[in-house]
């Protein structure tokens, strides 16, 4: 529960005492930690968070894969919780209301991909992460994610759920969920569309049940056949395994790779009809990368290769109500704040099955 | 001139004696040759070919160097000359007139491909490509290109040209012409578009010549400021050179890559408006590769890349209408039949300034 001196600190314009888990450099484990966010601002909401996602790429920026990390570092960008209050000129959202934040908390709204709600590619480089990243609207002080009791945040970044939502559910959404929906709906997928989903993890789930729901018909790429009853269970017509990817014969509109280890994209290009797309989401490992000769593009031509990064705010919003309205979700382990390091250990060595969420009420007041 | 043999061929249902040029292995020069072309069909064309340009990829096929070429080789696909004869169901072409081959001779017709005029990606694998090919409509015997005085080809796949249109310019844009046209059209290019240009050789020229027809505002990507008059005479608006890609501010809808060698494409990625795309049609030397890491693709989302390989017949027709009707040529030198070798010799060092067309009527007889 939300100490009653949160809502005191949000009233009087004071900062906004928060405790969560934190790790205070790349080797660290998570351990219990205090901290202040910013005060409520005019167009900011105070949200109690009650359950936080924990992302794959939350490990790559606690260990300083991918950058060197701001530390001590309270990871979280997949964030489900209730608003306990508002600023004075807040209209999206009332006290009580349930919301969500993703990957980003603002952006400076007046480029043309801002205004296009295409928040993630500011040209200005004002986009501030949910996360490991200086505020530049609050004195660049470090941003802290969603391995805590609460966030405040612009209201525009704050995504709207409905009070019925399951909110363990909704968390991972907002970034598994948009990662996979954003390029299916960028590639314009439609009804009776041949859709190929390669790697067949947390977001290869995602991007099946999004994908069957849009009417194509969907196969699934996999190392092996060990998920191929869950593959076929949720409605994919065919799994192939990938070492016989060159006898497949046919021929797909589109296909979304997932795929989060080394591997050749253009070995998939030829299953591409002529005008068909390849959408990238998955990356491997840190320092790997995903090295292909590109002439093979050209002999295989009128197939373009992109990739996607989540997506904009409005669409967010677009991808959670299209989630609930068919209730798409993602498969999760519930765990407590203590667990952090154990469900790190498991998702390091692949033993995590499901996506892990955090439920914040195990978080000790 | 055609000799009257041919005619009385043609009319008596004989094989077409012909001559030309050709290499007897991947290491000879080219000599005089003299074979025969299949008979007319009742669905074919006799063309006097009166004027043949030289492509670069006749020499990598010409030596072998991308797979093993069929011997002797007469080379060619850039081909323009005049209808001499016409088979009993042929309604496209009269004695009299003027016509164009490309890179193909014939394909399936009855594919998906080939029924939207993607004859390049014909389905059944029937693509008949102009020269150095088996031709599975004849037997199988090896396809012979335009470095001679005749060609039989089946109607569909000469491109009807105007008789009051320069022969020699023709023949080139059939390759030059079609690889550069398909791109722009493929990516929608439209008026007030921002297209970049990388690579300012013979297919460069004509991107930038399209590209500004089409409305265009159009930048040359080029390794160094030799050709800038040139490209700001033709109409870009800017010549920037490759190693500053780094401190460009302009963002681009479509950049068409020509370059010839190795490069990394990802440079260019960044160059892009969201939503862009790239198209790549240039191709590294033999052996060479275009090696990339498409982990950068995921950061720089949304921007699509794809390879483009010359067009289908309709689209081939479309190009030569777009490029007579707006003067739209290629800078071409014209030589004679014995002087291919040098112009080989010339296009291998780098020398050749111009197009090579090749003057049919030097053929000495």
């Amino acid at each position: 529960m939300l100490l009653k001196s949160n809502l005191d600190e949000a009233q009087t314009g004071k900062r906004i005492s928060a405790k969560g888990y934190a790790v205070a450099n790349k080797d660290d484990t998570f351990k219990p930690f205090s901290f202040t966010r910013h005060a409520l601002g005019e167009n900011d909401i105070l949200i109690e968070i009650l359950y936080a996602g924990i992302c794959h790429s939350d490990i790559h920026s606690a260990r300083s894969e991918w950058h060197e990390g701001i530390y001590p570092m309270v990871p979280g960008h997949e964030i489900a919780g209730k608003v306990v209050a508002v600023g004075s000129k807040v209209s999206k959202f009332q006290v009580g209301d349930y919301a969500g934040v993703g990957c980003m908390v603002n952006s400076c709204g007046e480029c043309a991909a801002c205004k296009a709600s295409n928040e993630q590619f500011c040209e200005n480089g004002k986009m501030v992460l949910t996360y490991d990243c200086k505020d530049c609207f609050h004195n660049d002080e470090p941003t802290f994610g969603g391995y805590s009791n609460n966030i405040v945040v612009s209201e525009k970044f704050a995504i709207k759920v409905p009070k019925d939502a399951p909110l363990d559910k909704v968390a991972p959404l907002l970034c598994a969920g948009i990662t996979t929906y954003s390029p299916l709906k960028f590639s314009k997928i439609k009804k009776g569309d041949k859709v190929g989903v390669a790697g067949f993890g947390g977001l290869g789930v995602m991007a099946l049940k999004y994908a069957i729901k849009m009417g194509a018909e969907v196969s699934v790429f996999a190392r092996n056949e060990n998920k191929k009853q869950e593959a076929l269970r949720l409605g994919a017509k065919a799994l192939y395994t990938t070492d016989k990817l060159d006898s497949i014969k046919e021929r797909f509109d589109f296909i979304i790779s997932t795929i989060p280890t080394r591997y050749d994209p253009m070995s998939y290009i030829n299953l591409l009809k002529n005008g068909g797309e390849m959408a990238i989401v998955g990356l491997p490992p840190s320092g790997e990368s995903i090295e292909t000769d590109m002439t093979r593009l050209v002999f295989q031509a009128n197939k373009k290769v992109y990739g996607s990064l989540i997506g904009g705010i409005k669409e967010t919003q677009e991808m959670l109500d299209f989630s609930l309205e068919h209730r798409i979700y993602p498969e999760t382990e519930i765990i407590r704040a203590d667990e952090i390091n154990m469900a790190y250990e498991n998702l390091t060595n692949g033993k995590a099955k499901f996506r892990y969420v955090i439920d914040m009420g195990s978080l000790e007041s």
